[in-house]
């Protein structure tokens, strides 16, 4: 049993992967990528994405978001993306060290990049000439900072605009398990079938240790992505224990099992927020996340009884407060029914 | 039984850290370092080397000396070095990308910095005024790239010209356990005692998966130092994993353990290898690394028969190659004993 | 005569500043700022700042901006200024390019920083640890892009708050001349007084070829800063040529009298506008820029007369359109009559 | 009269190039390089190089090499140049910040690149694949830091070994104007007729106050170079102060004119210094540097009479010691002879 709800970051790794890292842990192996294991990875994220693809894996999202970008942005050049897009607000800097580049963030009550102020925002730097940044990449992410899942129309218009101005488009899919188990559409629908070129392949937050992929659609994309890696410190001499992860991540569809129960959490906690008095859901709960409103001296309580969660930042009625919820791969049925309670005024479970 | 000499990276993990993985593996955990395994080894480095540390886990040795020599050293800065040190020549510029510094290496036959080429270099540097970067680090490799291992006398003395230019000391540990299972004396007699500020300690080669560590021995010197790590997307959200394999390396002695074998290896590969006609060991045998060379046909039949190693850049005599032969945790005695006897041309065991 | 009131950078050089490059143009003389004319440059800026300063020259306003940042701010750093500030948005990315850093972007309607933006933009970055970059200084602009001027107590009390937070204070002072003309106070309460710690001093705009200069209040902030020079490309091999300008600049009042002048001419602009019907001034004319609103066909029949200025993103109401004027120290009031007699639609001048 | 041959970056500027300032000080002008000058300058420089050319004026040497080789070469990169290159030594790592790359230092005793152990280099990085930076450029510097000329068909050999890997060749041209007028040929042939894609043309040493140009061959290989320059804080608002300097210093022959007196004064200066007992030419003199062993004191007395010179850090023979003696457009013969009477002890002239 959790009461923490903070993130899907707080959990630990799931048997499978575990399992996975144990069965890797045999015998000398080449390093640097020259294993079994790593070479296994490349066709099996080629199958499931139904094209040839150039698969690096990375310790962390905020590497491969970093690492993705600064391979399709030139130094000179500006991304764009929502304003509370993870790589604008939450990484440190570390897509601007990468790419030399910067990031131009866009806003939206739902976390989803509007194509007027998209186009606006492109056209301006235009009539800047060389006093602006390049508008050279587009980056998406899927599911957003708000818990809303981009449809593929949604994602094939935007990329339409980026592909008008010569632009890529990355997708940071710190949680796109979440949003594909949501869609219920191919992987290759949901990325470059209809306009991406890049995916950051998020696995920590949905059972792995520490494992995320960057995926390039388009491998001549890839050149030399290799060296920038290893520039980054982030080429591990023992990638088996990587890739190994990942490919226990994609086998089996463990990734959508995984994502379909947190998905499922999160749809349980919101329907049961909406039913209790004073309590509001701030935005479509496509995801693993929940926002909502609630009375303050709730929120206070729930903290005092030791649950898990941000507060966050949103306009909300007087007295009432805005928090996120986020669930997991590991929580439990119990667990939702034991916030519900609480949040209720019901007491609590345990 | 392995053929691999090639490096003490090729190896698995070693069964304490697989089990300590597995132990850390439960419960929900603060995440980026909140988490108990973290807390705990800052207090268990601090008991080891005798003084208030700071230690910041990280996944690669090329993160763990670009991310320390960036805090040491301004981006108008050089950082001297053996001219085969890693961060000189191995690691794809990541310590220029991360300092914005210059590497700048000195010449010697064992691996080892000279003191006057040192100081020559750091005068010509302050002749030369704003033209020049400014000498802010020495940064030395124990045990060098050569296999052999600095005394603390032999580092007091380069800490004693850095201190006397105002510049830092960093030592890049990768192979340090071995060193530190040679010098026999404490890890602090190895480190601070002999005036070194920053430690990059290595884990990995010698039975993590995965696991550096950055240490200050000057808590001090290591301010902002987390958002640094975190800007080059080297900050693990479940850090736990990084963490506890680290406790594990340090506790009961592991890494002192898995080293000393691994030393011994390598004393009875270069002692077998003294006794066979027509080869020569070229370089003091101090860790777990043998440079030898070999005549052309031996080197070429032990390829062919499937032995791992590099040949080896130096100068050797007429028909004669150089090879580098690396020993770790996992060696066996067979393993030696294979080696020799296929190098002796005795034929091999299997 | 001209119509070109597209900015001051349009400008020539002043007659003085001409003949004092005429006058250095003599002899051999140490390179790289060894020369006469450098050495005194410091003694006449202390003089006139009533500080020891540091003084280093650069050639251009985007050079200085980013070199003084850079010395104030660590690369995992943020700099907040007005989201229009130039270094936010002119300057294709060169502030973070040399720190490293990221501009952080507050609104208003004037150009001004407001001190509850600043307060909760930094609480907001302190709350989130290490994912968010440092808040490490802020930058003023003065006069600021909108043509208004800060009062010494106003930046007095944004000093405070940077103060307050262990931050730095940088003043781009591309137009500092004509906010002093304005503020009618002396250059040393216009600055250090209320807080400045390093200033952009900007001379090209305002009757140099290409000189600005770097100043530092404390002397000791400027460490290291002619590496930092350097090491942007910055340093100027026959450096006495940019000294001398700034000298010549500050001397004799020189740029008091050609901000002064510029500035009368902003205002009997400005005093023109708001008489034609239809027309309306949007800002406090405290400098030499005017933005104006004027009917669409106006400032249509204005372009087609070969006028020279910017139309400006601006709220304005149905069929007008805002538009930017600059006045320089060459402008005319034939030519500020000129621009008032086609605006009002009666017939231009020549 | 001068007794200074410390630098050519110690002279004034030539008077042509002060009355080309002084024309171009005259109305109003589009800014940031939208002026006729600089458009003139594009058509002058393409009837001098015979070819299409992309010309950018920037203000200093270290900007030129250091936005050449940023164009050329990636992050990841490696740039191979003579060890005690300008770019390699003395520019405070300009190159490696606007790159992100490393400079690659070969050695010789002339100052230029030798083929065998480029070629070596090349190897040694292609088979360390993601470990070694990336080979991507070759940069010769024209004349050489020794005060030696290759000749075109030395640039074809070493552009032959880049091309056939892949990578660009750049020249750092500081002297260029001196290289040309030994070698007699057009400026196409110094060029891109024997390889080179990207030239750092420069004038101030040769007459200019402050201006150099880089000179792309390839203009497609130019693209974006505008921002790149931006980026750096070297686009100047008033460009036709750069552009009209260039435009005069490639006008009328001066460069060539001012060249060859250079040389010329080199040329004698190396010739009497050759008369002279104990003392010898280290080097072929084939622009304007002379390069001369000396015994100790007379190079003690030369000082002591305030002859400015660098010694020069060269293997020589018992109590003689190198010095570096620079020529310049503004060096009169009677400044020779007065040197060569002193270094022989037949007293000074004045």
């Amino acid at each position: 049993m959790s009461r923490i709800f903070t993130s899907d970051n707080v959990t630990p790794a799931c048997a499978p992967i575990m399992a996975a890292l144990a069965a890797a842990n045999a015998d000398a192996m080449p390093s640097y990528g020259g294993d079994r294991y790593t070479e296994e990875l490349q066709s099996v994220a080629a199958a499931i994405f139904e094209t040839p693809v150039a698969v690096f894996p990375v310790a962390t999202g905020t590497a491969a978001n970093a690492l993705a970008l600064a391979q399709l942005c030139p130094p000179f050049g500006g991304v764009y993306c929502h304003e509370i897009a993870h790589i604008a607000t939450d990484e440190c800097g570390a897509p601007e060290f990468f790419t030399g580049a910067k990031m131009l963030g866009l806003p939206s009550a739902d976390g989803k990049i509007r194509i007027p102020l998209l186009e606006a925002a492109i056209a301006h730097a235009q009539g800047m000439g060389v006093h602006h940044v390049k508008p050279a990449a587009v980056s998406l992410t899927q599911a957003t900072e708000w818990g809303t899942v981009y449809a593929p129309a949604e994602v094939a218009a935007i990329a339409a605009v980026a592909r008008s101005h010569g632009m890529s488009v990355h997708m940071d899919g710190a949680r796109f398990a979440n949003a594909l188990a949501t869609l219920g559409c191919s992987p290759a629908e949901a990325t470059w079938k209809c306009g991406v070129d890049v995916l950051s392949l998020g696995a920590t937050k949905n059972g792995a240790l520490c494992a995320e992929a960057v995926v390039f659609f388009k491998p001549e994309l890839a050149a030399d992505f290799g060296r920038r890696r290893k520039r980054g410190g982030h080429l591990w001499s023992k990638m088996r224990f990587l890739s190994a992860q990942l490919l226990a991540y994609l086998k089996d569809d463990l990734w959508l099992a995984n994502a379909r129960h947190a998905n499922a959490m999160a749809a349980l906690l919101a329907a049961g927020l909406r039913e209790i008095a004073g309590v509001s859901v701030l935005q479509s709960v496509d995801a693993n996340e929940v926002f909502a409103a609630l009375p303050e001296d709730t929120v206070a309580r729930l903290e005092r009884e030791r649950f898990g969660f941000y507060r966050w930042p949103a306009e909300t009625g007087p007295r009432t407060v805005a928090i996120r919820l986020v669930t997991s791969f590991a929580t439990e049925r119990g667990d939702v029914a034991a916030f519900l309670a609480a949040a209720a005024g019901r007491g609590t479970v345990n």
